[in-house]
């Protein structure tokens, strides 16, 4: 039996980076930077006030104060998005607003909260010090700097970046196209009745959402009936994909059908991974395609899914990180006992005074689907001897990527 | 100065629940269940075997090991989605696959690696106490259970467990329709290259971005220029909308044009919150439609937009949880000090041996947009006096919902 991390290197050696592609940077959200996006410019471009007020020399408002205020000639002002065409001499002070360019001569803002005006002056109640009020050239952004790394997911804040610095369009990766293929008689579809012994199919319905949020385009093949000409017409509509992702018929042999046209066209390799759940995985290639054969459980097949199926669609992508952040929690809740195969169970996790526990989901059986609700990360359970008891300190997967990733 | 509750409390007040809509299964994901998914119907439907094997009677496996196997005829089989018509009698086993329902007379199915088998016989080599590899309706879900609650937001898992329930099509609230409105001569759009003392627009992507991710559809109004004519018309084009958001121009002073036009057609309070980044926020209704007047800074648009734009779009929604939720972390990094407005810090969570640590994002000025990049949290720092240091308790708002919340 293979560990899961052997699984996963022989999955991942079977795939690189797609091309990339330029699409509009409103509709890069949510996609893969295929390049580092460089500040073309610094950010601010030009010293500007950072409030409304006016823009003064610092030594004609040294001194100033409520009691001493000092007296100058108001001689224009400048909005924000216009340039004031003089220069502050001595003596003067331009009206200016939050963004605007400081006017040259001038070398300080004084807020408008402590000044007084009336037509053609103003008087300054308080000292503005050189640099008062102002914000610089590159004080966010240096021209040069790389704003957002290739590889990083484009999100709200990535958006607002880009945007200031007018990168537009956006270099992404192609986004994977993944065929989604679930197999066996026992399934009926999405708004079918099922037939006495059969279930309801849910793998379908679950692997479209989770390889949409991983960031691929989901190829919807429905169901395969456990018939050789059914399931080749449906292989074949996948062709033109990335990736394809089967689940069930997996287990120990009930799959010669799917095997036989696999071997036909391509080749396949079935595994035991030394994990719980989701012992059996294949994985093989159909007419060149990657094929990933998950179980038939709905949460071996999540399972599998995260360890072995979103990497590789993040290695497509070019992620810079393929795989789930792992962290340290604290286990709450009953002890967990070790065994021969490495345990994932679904847990929530929360925080406490400061300090990270997680709980588990409930029946941690491989058909209770209600345990994958609610669930933000994945305890990992060595294999070994014992048990982990509350208390203990457990590596676990964010399923959300929610904790430690972001700025790299 | 109203406190950030004061003013969350004024916004909300004028928000509710959207109405509802069905849409099928698929197009669930993201959206927010408008009732109470009951099952139907429990999970598992029937008892149905865990492995594949052979269904038996557990007394005929009484005292069955290696040793002395015990010999059992081979009766027929039951695939998975089928059901074996007749009764599995004293002496008589049954062939049977994962998920495939246990065969009336049955009790418990022994796993095909613990058997020995040939034409019309099989050895069992171990016991099958009664229960054994069986799953028993409801062991998952009871029927009447509410599978997700109005309210929760529908992910993969959701999907997967709904689609187990067949539930199809699903209830969900509508998707507000969220107007975005950049204002300010300043600001040259996206794909311009700013005049001299322009900068390039950056909130109205952010916020299309933003809004989106809340779970609202982004209705993008570009950017008005300082003329009552265009303001007019553009205001105009949110009619249909269940908000107006605006950046820029809430600022003291330069907002004469803005307030002007919303007095004529509705009503505008401006407000000077106690909160930094995002002093200034204005609120009030346009021809009855709701308008959130941002700051044009663009952290603080960001910002403001999180604590009072977001939540009114989940009070919309009908969302269980409209806020973010708020842990406990460990500050580190330098101190902070505390000032007469809260102060809401953009930071970097890590989980170091089980503890939850966050990271500032550097420089903290409204200006510096590099900071919301790679935060996944605002630490609140609370108005008063003196300093958080590092190492202190700080509570922190979760920027992407990812510790505690999930099932409820």
């Amino acid at each position: 039996m293979l560990t899961v991390e052997e699984a996963r290197e022989r999955i991942l050696a079977r795939f690189s980076r797609l091309n990339a592609e330029d699409v509009p940077l409103p509709a890069a959200v949510g996609r893969v930077l295929a390049m580092d996006a460089v500040a073309g410019e610094s950010l601010p471009r030009f010293t500007n006030s950072a409030m409304d007020g006016y823009a003064v020399r610092s030594e004609d408002a040294r001194g100033a104060s409520a009691e001493a205020p000092r007296h100058l000639r108001l001689a224009g002002e400048v909005p924000a998005g216009r340039v004031y065409e003089g220069t502050v001499e001595p003596g003067e002070a331009v009206r200016i607003l939050t963004g605007a360019p400081l006017p040259d001569g001038a070398d300080a803002v004084l807020q408008q909260e402590l000044t007084e005006t009336g037509a053609g002056w103003v008087r300054l109640l308080a000292e503005a010090p050189a640099g008062n009020n102002l914000r610089y050239p590159g004080e966010d952004v240096r021209e040069g700097d790389v704003l957002v790394p290739a590889g990083a997911e484009v999100g709200p804040a990535e958006i607002a970046l880009l945007a200031s610095a007018g990168i537009h369009p956006v270099r992404v990766t192609r986004r994977p196209r993944v065929a989604i293929l679930s197999t066996g008689d026992e399934l009926a579809p999405l708004g079918e009745t099922p037939r006495p012994g059969q279930i309801r199919e849910s793998n379908g319905p679950y692997l479209i959402a989770a390889v949409a949020r991983a960031g691929a385009e989901p190829v919807p093949l429905g169901i395969a009936r456990d018939r050789a000409e059914e399931l080749r017409a449906k292989l074949e509509q996948a062709r033109e994909a990335d990736l394809i992702l089967t689940s069930g018929g997996v287990s120990v042999g009930d799959y010669d059908l799917v095997k036989q046209i696999l071997t036909e066209q391509g080749d396949i390799t079935f595994w035991r991974v030394r994990m719980r759940p989701g012992k059996p995985v294949a994985f093989g290639t159909l007419s060149g395609t990657p094929l990933l054969g998950l179980p038939g459980n709905p949460v071996s097949a999540a399972v599998t899914f995260e360890l072995f199926g979103r990497p590789a669609i993040r290695t497509m992508l070019g992620c810079r990180q393929t795989e789930r952040p792992v962290v340290e929690v604290v286990l709450d809740g009953q002890n967990i006992a070790r065994g021969d195969r490495r345990h994932f169970v679904r847990a929530r996790l929360d925080s406490r005074n400061g300090t990270l526990v997680a709980m588990p989901t409930g029946d941690q059986g491989s058909h209770i689907i209600s345990s994958l609700r609610g669930a933000t990360a994945l305890l990992v359970i060595l294999e070994g001897e014992g048990q982990v008891c509350a208390g203990d300190h457990v590596p676990a997967l964010l399923l959300n990527d929610a904790l430690p990733w972001g700025m790299e």
